[in-house]
């Protein structure tokens, strides 16, 4: 599924209402004017990104990394600590690298982590885990978004009953979940699950790729959803707009000397600001934005829904995720519509009927009635 | 040490007689106008660097890559593996990654490599190849640019004398070789040694990060090094001015799917097209922009020396690297003033006597006069 | 749990009427007497074992081997490799690393690996395929014997939708099954899944710990079970008496050059031949003893159930397992009376009701009344 | 080479004045009569192995182990680890797993091992601490026995001054150097190094396959050398007579549980007492017995160096080699000589000049009058 998150730079743009903040000054020929409900964030065109880059490196104060050390990264890894609500933090190029150092190390001696089987440490990372790092990962719950304590017990068990010791050294928990429609751990699980890793020896690693998400939706804070867990990773791409990177928080005797593991790994970047030279104004107000970009999609919704040509759905435990049936219409055909209009969607087949939305900062760009009038049509 | 590539912003800068090509537009607010002798490239500052990326994207067939593949990154390749001679090529986050990679697939069974004991493979990498890849690396030579055949076929008689079979799979050599001040490897050398290695059955691997300085000091062409070699690593941020990134070229066969291997090492950038939109204009000419820098290297030198204030001394197989003499003056307050001029110097400890300085095409931006006047002060 | 296979060398024996064949001139002092329900073989005792070892040595043609290669060695595992239809076999240790080196080199780039979640390899093997080989395993079908094609074919479509390809190289599957009360894999099963493997480019392994007890449950050969698999691993202590090691055997090609990894795994044991010097002699008819242990076991449970004392049930697809109950007598009790007869049952928690027994080539020793007379008592 | 230390069953022997004690019963039919000169031990046959094994069981102690745990195996342990003065051991298969699992553990996070070149972890392990532990080993003074301290310092130098952090964890030593003809490393030499290595944070293990030789050349005891260093690693088979096997003696922590790992690498044997079952007989005297042997040995050089068709040289730094030129005869002639008086010898290439003899226990099997007839002949 190639959903191009940088868009190709002759996309037409019609109108613009309501900028980003931080894009404000770059008002001209048309750009960040698009809405996009495909990606998790706003979808930059390379000329968005070279606009929003050289404006970042003409601040007073902005200075270059060195081999991924200082300047703009060290800013932007103390940035991130405070708002996790951790002593320390690394810039890695990828949230792949990232979940894998962070695993390797907590494991230390015990290598088998405890993960959901619909996770991306599991799926999606070749099994670097495995192979690079000989770790034994324990897939629990295919098919669902997460387990529960009593099957985490029941696996622990088998763990513990083998002929040769091998114990279990880390719990690894991803939400929101993105192979499940971004739906989110609940926080009382979260906390029965930590709580009883703790109590066990292991500790805990939070993919928190889309962790700014979650306090519009649990209720908890991203503070308190870190505080659960020994490190956590946060993605700098998704909500924020780099153009690559990632996160990782922890303790400061867990984060202190990572550079050489990450150097080890091949990523050691020798400049790495080009990728992360702006996040940090998309980071300031996220959790604000998301919000508002929620009431935005709210009066989409009702828009749509009481011309009564589209029913929406929203999930259980969802998160920037809704499902939208359009009558009488196919996936790519609304899409060809609304793309006139400046608002790009996901084009599915066409017997498919829930057409999977998300919800990003980009709905800010246009008023939620000019959103809804292309889906609309004339 | 912390020589900084990328310069802080506000570094002065003072005139201009000479623009690289691709920056000729940039004229203004004193962009592109230092000279440096500490870096491989043009140690670009910040300001420059965006300026170049926006000229980049708004090419007319610009398009960006997604997860490192297509777009900007596919061109790359293409571009890369014909100027080099191979089939296909590959796109990495960093040398390191390259390297590794690249000993890894051509190892198969036989995990011994040949290395140089002073190479970056062996020194600088955090010994990836043996804790990530089980690779055994046999360092020859230590305190020497490369070794002899006599001197690998020695070693590979040690090999073949263990008890338990551990065959050599791969001879890796770098080329010019950056802990002994960029001495090449001498061609004919590299002729005998990679034709011995392959009657052995043994792959070759050329860490060539810095191979297009190559011809203008071997007289060989870099087809001609590349065709020696079943890889070749080549560097995207030393001459040609990127942020980072490598490539690995080789027959098709052995790239291929090459990819899968990048994003389980978390070298699979979601976007990675901002790290070396430019490159691919460096690139053209650069193999005749070096020589030309040379030309004016050899003006400066000759100034210098007509000063009697300055010796300079050329190195055995030396290519970017010369070493420079300043009668009774310390190298930092040779620095601080050649700074004024616009012209960055390395700074040694006071008791330092050689100051060895980069040939790089930053020698083009002013007249070979200006430069020397820089040394020689008012 | 401790069941000694050795005896403890003053354990009782009273008396005798059948010898095993190999044992038949070590007449005196009460040896080869005993019967046990608690193992896969003949629990030998160290006096029962050097006995045997004597004699093997005094043969003609004896030969030891040097580094497990030649002499003895060769000579077993040519003879294993004729009785499995492969065309080698290697001698290793154990059957911990006969199944790692199987999976570890059938695997070749494709690192993933379908086990059984109660399989010796997922379970008592302290994680070495993942934690030395850097394979990845699949586990599936906890808490039952094995999997059937559809849940094989479910998790091979989960592994294809990863965003990084981790290709299944090899399917391995355990039979009988220890954790599963040596529960066998229906022959029909065994087909279907490993000639679906073979379509989907996997290799096969089967551990085959206890093969040799198949043919006598399910009806095919052991060369019939063998030729579905490219690689079979057999104990030689379990049912052959050996002290330790196990054979791998596979096509010539698979083979040759593994004793090389044997010993970089710390298995080239400088001298083997005193593990399983007689290990031939309890082959030659092991499937008929076992067929003979079988209708001995079948008279002494008629003998019991006669009694109306004692319950039998034998397991669906089960092999050497039956379950015994004992009315109104506590394992522990039941235990200890059948030793002063020479018979040796394993002894359970006074709440446990059914008595798993183990019918083994032992039962030969004694006439099935005498055996039945111990569990009846006076 | 193909120095069978078990010697063909058949092979000769006339006559006998001397048994080692524990062979003292078994006079009958000309076992325990022959002298080797190519062994580190007794070069038993399998016959005479086999009587020392039905002794070894009968003793009213005897217990089997249990999975390499408890019984005779336990108490070997116990037994070494006393003689050894340290505070726990563990048996292990062979003394290249023994090796690997020690420089595993010890390394911890600082995954590069400083050895000697010459060592049989570097040559003869297939690389198994690189492939299997991802560790780097750093091969110190090739084509000699040992190393400096200046040049261990100039390594870590070197490794220090790498980009990427890699520190040196292990500091390991073999001594006597089986690939240097068993010479020793000075015990004052062992005391700078090791003293070196723990300022460095290093920790530092034995090789010491052939320690219990070195009093008797060094001067210093066998606790003396083994109080230097974290782990020691004992061979089983070469003095004391096994048939395989190892001690890796250390503190009580670094021991404990480490027979997870030791099954984990498949070295789990269900029964190893086979083949180590009278290895504690032989270890009692093996010090006063080995010096008994060198008196011998130099009874018989003076003899033959009286009849001047001899010459004997011993090496600095020796043991148990001492290298004889036997004028006007080859090697295989004097070889085939000796054998017919029970005394055998290496046979070398008829243009050898000095052959290179192993002075070991079996000396003390027949008075060095007739030893040196063996060699004199008629």
């Amino acid at each position: 599924m190639d959903r191009r998150h940088f868009l190709a730079a002759g996309a037409a743009a019609t109108a613009s209402t309501l900028l980003p903040a931080n894009a404000a000054e770059a008002t001209n020929d048309g750009l960040f004017q698009q809405v996009n409900f495909f990606s998790d964030g706003q979808a930059l065109t390379p000329r968005e990104y070279a606009v929003l880059l050289e404006k970042a490196v003409q601040g007073a104060n902005f200075a270059p990394d060195y081999y991924s050390r200082g300047g703009a990264i060290e800013a932007l890894e103390a940035k991130f600590a405070e708002r996790l609500g951790k002593e320390a933090a690394i810039f890695l190029p990828t949230g792949t690298l990232a979940n894998q150092l962070a695993v390797r190390k907590l494991a230390g001696e015990h290598r088998r982590v405890l993960v959901q089987a619909e996770s991306h440490l599991y799926n999606d990372s070749g099994d670097a885990a495995q192979v690079l790092s000989g770790l034994s990962l324990l897939p629990l719950a295919p098919g669902r978004a997460t387990f529960t304590l009593d099957e985490a017990k029941e696996w622990a068990a088998r763990s513990a009953g083998g002929r040769v010791e091998s114990r279990i050294g880390v719990l690894s928990i991803e939400s929101p979940v993105r192979r499940r429609q971004h739906e989110f751990v609940p926080f009382d699980e979260l906390v029965r699950l930590t709580a009883w890793a703790r109590e066990q020896g292991m500790r805990c690693h939070l993919d928190g790729a889309r962790l700014f998400n979650l306090p519009q939706h649990t209720g908890h804070s991203v503070k308190e959803h870190a505080a659960l867990f020994d490190t956590v990773y946060v993605s700098l791409w998704k909500h924020f707009n780099g153009a690559s990177g990632a996160i990782l928080a922890g303790d400061a005797a867990f984060i202190e000397g990572l550079y050489h593991v990450r150097r080890q790994f091949g990523g050691g970047l020798p400049y790495a600001w080009p990728l992360v030279a702006f996040v940090d104004t998309f980071l300031d107000d996220y959790e604000a934005h998301y919000a508002r970009a929620w009431q935005a999609a709210d009066k989409v919704i009702a828009r749509l829904e009481a011309s009564s040509r589209f029913t929406a759905r929203k999930l259980e435990n969802g998160t920037s995720t809704f499902l939208l049936q359009a009558r009488g219409l196919t996936s790519a055909a609304l899409a060809e519509r609304a793309q006139e209009h400046g608002v790009l969607l996901p084009r599915l087949p066409d017997e498919a009927t829930d057409i999977p939305l998300q919800v990003n900062t980009s709905l800010l760009r246009k008023a939620p009635d000019a959103v809804a009038r292309a889906f609309l049509g004339p």
